[in-house]
């Protein structure tokens, strides 16, 4: 088994709200020294097999087809 | 300027409906060999300063506060 981790990210240059709310809400806290923040997702998968390469190509695939909007966004992907 | 990139995973044992929901649908696309999947969130924080020790203290800080809710979930720092 795999297991492998992609992180998906906005763009540079796309609007992040929830990153400006966290930004506010941590500034409330007291937390002076902190500049932007974004906020992005995680997903945790695990894949049959021991194909690095095939799992790799269809992480890829997971990505391009569901996981991210890559208009928007952008992903990475790292295997154990 | 310090880069960090804060990660916010479930907990072991904790549910997590919406990495089944993408376990489902990556099946239903026709990926058979996908196993488990937990999702998560990723923060990427800039932090005015040099003092990286400070800054992963404050990150820490910011962690038990306001990013995570420690009663299910866990965090990982990591500094650029």
């Amino acid at each position: 088994m795999i297991k492998a981790r992609v992180t998906v990210t906005l763009k540079n240059g796309v609007l992040d709200p929830q990153g400006k709310a966290i930004e506010g809400a941590l500034s409330s806290l007291g937390f002076q020294d902190v500049g932007h923040v974004r906020q992005g997702k995680v997903f945790d998968i695990e894949l049959e097999g021991t194909d690095r390469a095939a799992a790799e190509a269809n992480l890829k695939d997971m990505c391009d087809r569901l996981l991210a909007n890559t208009v928007i966004e952008n992903y990475t992907i790292a295997l154990d």
